[in-house]
C-alpha cells in the first residue's frame, strides 16, 4: 500500500512555518506498516492544489491532504478536489451541528463564513472534528480516472491545525485505515532508544548477531540523533512477533546498558518516571547548560514532585553562595574542573536535600576556550547517596548542540546511577 | 522567477527526521524576493529522485535539491541527475583537495568511498563545502528538454546536513543567485517583531493607516506565533525603500511599545544585547517555567556576561532558602500569588546582586489547578533598581506552550522595564 501526502498552505512556501505534519504523518503511517512515497507542499492556489492531488492520485493507493478546509478565502482544498473529481457539494447537518455546538460552548455566535465548512462532496464520509470546526473528509476514488490501470485510491482531507489533525488521525482515521487496508500478515515495529554509543559502534556490536533474523526477513534500522541512536526492528508475517522479540532480547543482551527506553521515550521522561516510582528527589546545578536540563525535566508532567531545586550558577560567586563550592577550588582548579563539578554536585544535593544531584560545568563557546581547556570541554557530575561520579567530555559543537548533547550525557549518567548501576 | 525544492532522503518519508530545509530555504528565498511554488520530498531511490527533478525542471526557473551527495550507497542525487541530463561525470581536483584537507585536519586517512564526492557532472560548477566533504553543484540546464517553451533553468544540488547547507547557501550560492536572477527592480523586505498584542488587534490598529501604501502596491503581511506577531512589509520597484521606511515609521508610531526587534531578533537575543550594552546584570527565579527562561537566555552567546544566577525553585522550601521568600507569605497567600512573586523577584535581585530579576510562579498543569487558581494561572514579576512590576496572566495551554508563552510575557515585561519604561 503506497501513500502520498499533499500539504497545502502558502505559509509553508513562504517559510513562515515549519511543516511538522510531514514528519508526524510519515512516522505514524510507517509505524502502521505503510510506505509513504512522496510528500508535496503547494501554495493555497486552486491550480496548485488540483495539480498536486491529480498527480498523487495517479500513483498512490492513499492520498492524504492537510490544510485548506477552514472558512477563509484561501481555504480551497475541499472545493477544488470536488471539482477535480466532478463531485457536487452538499451541506451536511452533522457538521453544522458540531459547529453550532463549538461556538455555543464558547458563548459566541456562529460566524456566517463557517457555512462552507458544512459542505461535503458527494459520496464523501465526514471525519468529525472534536477540536475545531472544519471536519475531515474521506472518499473512495474508484475507478480512479488518473491511474493507468484504473485501480481505485482513497483520498483523505485533514484539517491544518496540528491540534485538530492529530487526534482526528488517531481516533477517527486510524480505525478506517485498518479496514480499508487490512494488514493481512502480522506487522510489528519496535524501536529501542539508546544513548552513549555511536551509530557505527552499535551496528558493529549487534549487526552480526542479528544477521540471521535479517536474513529471515526482519528489517533492522538505525537512526542517529544528537546523543542518541534508535534501533528499529520491523517484522512482517505470522512469525513477526517472535522475531522482533528475539531481536530485542539479543540487543538487550549486547548493549543493554545503553538502552534507556523504547518508542517515544526521551531521557527526561524516563528519569521523571523512575524518580516518581522510586520516591526519589532530584536537584540540578547547571553552569554551561544554563537551565537546559531543568527545562527539559520540567517539560514532563509530574516533574514538580521530583525536582526539588535547580541552580543556574554561571558566575563563580553564585557557585560559592548557592552550592558552597570552595573559593580555593575555583581559584586553584578553575570553574571548569573535576573538583569543581564534584563540589557543585555535592553542594546541590546537600543544600536541597535531594537524593541525587546533577552538576555541569564547561565551556559552551563560541569564545572562552584555551589550549588546555578548549571550547566544548565539560565536566559532568552526579552525586548520589553513595558516591559522586564524574564524566569529562569534549563536545565541540555550536552552542545549542553543545547544551543538548551535554544534557544527554548528564541525564544518562544519572539514569545509570539510579537504574542500572554497573 | 519561480523556484521548486526537491528534498531527498528516505528518513524524511519514514518520519524519522523533521525537514527543516524546507522552511529555512523557503524563508531565505522569499526574503530575496523569489517565489517558491512547490516543495517535494522523495525517498533515496534513483527513480523517485529522477522523476521529481524532471517534473520540477518542467516548471521552475530554479530547482534546488537537498541531500544525496554523500559517499554512501544511498547517495544517488549527483549520479541520477547527471544521467537524467545526459552529462558525464569527471573527477574534480579542487574537491579532492578539500576532502584531503578535511581529513588531514582531523588526523584521519581519507576513506576510499569519498572518491564519488569528487565527481562533477559536465558543465557543472562546484560550490565548495567549507564544513564537510561533499560539495554543492550548480548547472545551467539550457535548453531545458523538459520545459514546454524550452526556456532554460538553473539546477542546484546542496548537501543534506544543515550545518553544511546553510553556510553554503549564504556564502556561495547567494551571490550567484543574484547574478543569475538579477532583481531588475528594487526589492525590500522588512519584518518587525512584536509581542503583547494579538494578530487581529494589530491588524485593527495599523491596517487602515497603512492602506494607502498597500493600495500603492506594498505587501503587508502578518504572521502569528505563540506570544509574537511578525509584521512584514514587502516593497518592489524604484520607490520600495521609501515605501517600506514609511510603513515602518507609521507602525512604530502606532504600536511602538510592542515592537522589540526586527528580522531574526528573538526576545532573549534582544535582552542579552541590551544588558550587555548597558552593563547590566540579570537574575532569574523560575518556578513553573522550570528553567525555560534561563535556557533561552543562555542560548545566546555572551549570556555569561549578563546572567548572574538562575534559580529553579519548584519547592516552597527552595523559595524560602534560595530567595528568602517569607514562609508566612507562602502559607497565607500561597505559592502562586502576587505577593510571592514579588518576594521571589526581590529576593533573586538581592541575593545575586543583579540589577534586574525576573520571577515567575504559576500552575503549568495538567493537574494542580483549583476553582480560584486555575491551571494556566501565572504571576510574573520584574524587580529593578526602582520598583517591582507584577503581571497576572492565565495561559491555559499545554505544558510546553504554557512555559513558552509565559517566558515571552516575562521577557517582554523585563524588556519594557529596561528599554522602554512607559
Amino acid at each position: 500500500m503506497t501513500v502520498e501526502l499533499v500539504n497545502t498552505g502558502s505559509e509553508l512556501l513562504f517559510g513562515k512555518i515549519l511543516n511538522t505534519h510531514q514528519q508526524w504523518l510519515c512516522r505514524r503511517l510507517t509505524d502502521l506498516g505503510h510506505a509513504v512515497l512522496r510528500q508535496v507542499a503547494v501554495p493555497d492556489t486552486g491550480e496548485s492544489i488540483e495539480q498536486a492531488v491529480r498527480e498523487a492520485l495517479a500513483r498512490a493507493d492513499l492520498v492524504i491532504t492537510t490544510g485548506g478546509l477552514g472558512p477563509t478565502c484561501d481555504d480551497l482544498t475541499r472545493e477544488r478536489i470536488a471539482s477535480l473529481l466532478g463531485r457536487r457539494l452538499f451541506p451536511d447537518a452533522s457538521v453544522a451541528e458540531n459547529i453550532a455546538r463549538y461556538f455555543a460552548g464558547r458563548r459566541l455566535t456562529v460566524p456566517a463564513r463557517t457555512v462552507v465548512e458544512t459542505m461535503v462532496p458527494e459520496g464523501a464520509e465526514v471525519l468529525p472534528n472534536h477540536f475545531g470546526t472544519a471536519p475531515g473528509l474521506a472518499m473512495q476514488v474508484s475507478p480512479n480516472p488518473f491511474r493507468p490501470a484504473g485501480a481505485g485510491s482513497w483520498l483523505v482531507m485533514l484539517p491544518g491545525p496540528p491540534r485538530e489533525l492529530r487526534p482526528m488521525f488517531e481516533q477517527i482515521l486510524l480505525p478506517r485505515l485498518k479496514s480499508w487496508f487490512p494488514q493481512s500478515e502480522g506487522f510489528v515495529c519496535r524501536t529501542l532508544k539508546t544513548t552513549g554509543i555511536g551509530e557505527s559502534s552499535m551496528e558493529e556490536k549487534i549487526g552480526e548477531p542479528l544477521q540471521p533474523l535479517v536474513d529471515a526477513g526482519m528489517e533492522l534500522g538505525f537512526c542517529a540523533r544528537v546523543g542518541e541512536v534508535d534501533v528499529r526492528f520491523v517484522g512482517r508475517g505470522p512469525g513477526a512477533e517472535a522475531q522482533v522479540a528475539q531481536a530485542e532480547a539479543i540487543t538487550r543482551g549486547l548493549v543493554g546498558a545503553n538502552i534507556f527506553g523504547a518508542e517515544d521515550d526521551v531521557l527526561e521522561s524516563v528519569i521523571v518516571r523512575e524518580f516518581q516510582s522510586r520516591g526519589l528527589r532530584l536537584a540540578l546545578a547547571e553552569s554551561c547548560t544554563g537551565g537546559h536540563i531543568a527545562n527539559r525535566i520540567t517539560n514532563i508532567p509530574g516533574a514538580s514532585a521530583v525536582l526539588l531545586a535547580g541552580y543556574v550558577t554561571y558566575a563563580n560567586a553564585s557557585k560559592i553562595r548557592e552550592l558552597g563550592v570552595s573559593p580555593v577550588t575555583l581559584e586553584k582548579q578553575g570553574a571548569v574542573s573535576e573538583e569543581t563539578v564534584r563540589e557543585m554536585a555535592l553542594g546541590a544535593r546537600r543544600v536541597s536535600g535531594a537524593d541525587y544531584a546533577i552538576a555541569v560545568t564547561g565551556i559552551a563557546g563560541p569564545s572562552g576556550g584555551s589550549e588546555e581547556k578548549p571550547v566544548g570541554l565539560v565536566y559532568i557530575g552526579v552525586a548520589g547517596p553513595k558516591e559522586v561520579t564524574v564524566l569529562r567530555k569534549v563536545n565541540a559543537f555550536d552552542r545549542e548542540t553543545f547544551k543538548y548533547l551535554t544534557a544527554q550525557q548528564a541525564m544518562m549518567l544519572l539514569w545509570r546511577a539510579v537504574v542500572a548501576p554497573e
